[in-house]
C-alpha cells in the first residue's frame, strides 16, 4: 500500500514554528532560517519555478528524492493559506500562484466546505471537512500507488501522529534554537510511537533523519 | 585552550531524562533504554572494569574519541549520586566503586563542602561550592592541555549552555520518544546560541551529532 510520508523542518531544540505565528511571519519569530537549506536547492526554485540556478548537491539530492514517489499530498488549510473562516467570494487559492509546484491531487484539512479548485500544471486542490483519516483515505484513492506526501504544518503534523497514521518521517534538523514556538512532537502520545532509523544524510548546515514507524 | 565538551544522550523529541527521576529510577519514568547504545559498547565496559566483551563498531568508536583527549571532568552533584544536603559521615562516594572509570580528576558542583576524595586509579573527586566558571576553571588548570568533559547531568548542562561556556556538544540522538522530563535545551537562551556542525555519524540506533559553539 502506498505510504504516508511526512516531511518535516525542525530545529535542534524541536521547534518546526517559532511563537506568535501571524500572516506576516507564517513560520513565527526568529524561524526565518529554518527553511533555509531547502529554499536554496536546484530542486525547490525548479518546482517553483524559477530554473535559474540553486544548489546542487546532498540537500537537492535529499528534497528531489522526497518528492519522487508521490501522487498525492495532504495539508493543514493555515499551510494552504491564511484566511480562517468560510470561504469568502474571492477565495484564497493557495500560496504558490497559477501553477502550483505539486502537480497532483492535494487535500487541504479545513472545517470549510469548498468545491474543488482545479490549477495549471496538474495541481488541484479538494477541501475535506471529515477530518485527517478520511483526507488520508482520498488521498490514497487518487495517489496511483504512489506514496502520500504530508505536507504539514505542525497541528496536521500532530494529527496525523496522534492518530498514528504516519509511515515514514524525515526530520530535517538545522542547528538553530528557537527556544519558543510550536514542537513537533507536542500532543503526541509519546509511548505509542516506535520508531526505526531508515538512514541518516548529513547535510551542509541540516541532517536528513528518516525513520520508519513501527506499527 | 582546552576545549569544554558536552556529550549527551537525548531523545528524537528532545528529553535527557523522563520524569518524576528518583534514588530508584535516577534517568526517570521511561528512559531505561535511552543510553543502550553506549552501556552496550565495549569501551564503556572495558572503562568500567568489564573486559568480557560489549559490541565493536560506529558507536563504540564515537564513545573512544570522546574520552581519547580529556583530561578533567566535570559533573553535577546528581550525577555523582542520590545524596542530598549536607555530606553525612559515610558519605557517598560515586556509583562507579573503588576504582571510578574516569582516571583523571572530577570536578563536582555541589552547594555543600567536602574535602577531595582520591580513589584508585587516578581518579579524584574535587567538591566546587562557587558555581559553574568555577569549576570549568579550576578543571582545565588540571587538565594538562587536554579537554574537559562535562559529564551532565541536565540541570549543568543548562547552567552550562546559559552561560555560554561550552565549546563542542556532541548530541546522541536517539530515535525514542519520552514525551516528559527534562529537556536538554530548556532553560537556555536560544537566541545566543549559535552552532556550526562539525560532523554527523549515523550509529545503529542513535545518531551522533557533533556541534560546535560560535561564540
Amino acid at each position: 500500500m502506498s505510504k504516508l510520508q511526512f516531511n518535516i523542518t525542525t530545529s535542534l531544540d524541536g521547534y518546526v514554528a517559532g511563537p506568535n505565528q501571524s500572516l506576516e511571519n507564517p513560520l513565527g519569530e526568529g524561524a526565518d532560517h529554518l527553511h533555509d537549506w531547502a529554499v536554496t536547492t536546484k530542486f525547490f526554485r525548479a518546482i517553483h519555478g524559477d530554473t535559474s540556478g540553486g544548489e546542487t548537491g546532498i540537500n537537492n539530492d535529499v528534497l528531489r528524492q522526497a518528492f519522487e514517489n508521490i501522487g498525492a499530498t495532504i495539508m493543514g488549510r493555515n499551510m494552504f493559506g491564511p484566511v480562517r473562516g468560510p470561504w469568502g467570494k474571492d477565495a484564497w487559492n493557495g500560496w504558490w500562484g497559477d501553477n502550483p509546484p505539486f502537480h497532483h491531487p492535494v487535500f487541504v484539512l479545513t472545517h470549510h466546505e469548498r468545491e474543488p479548485l482545479s490549477m495549471k500544471g496538474g495541481t488541484t486542490f479538494f477541501f475535506v471537512t471529515d477530518g485527517a483519516e478520511s483526507a488520508l483515505k482520498q488521498a490514497r484513492q487518487v495517489a496511483g500507488g504512489k506514496d502520500v506526501m504530508l505536507g504539514g504544518g505542525a497541528n496536521v503534523g500532530q494529527q496525523y501522529l496522534a492518530a498514528n497514521l504516519i509511515d515514514e518521517i524525515q526530520i530535517h534538523l538545522v542547528p538553530l534554537l528557537l527556544g519558543d514556538g510550536t514542537r513537533l512532537f507536542d500532543n503526541v502520545d509519546a509511548q505509542r510511537v516506535k520508531l526505526a532509523p531508515i538512514r541518516t544524510v548529513a547535510g551542509p548546515d541540516v541532517t536528513h533523519l528518516q525513520y520508519r514507524f513501527i506499527k
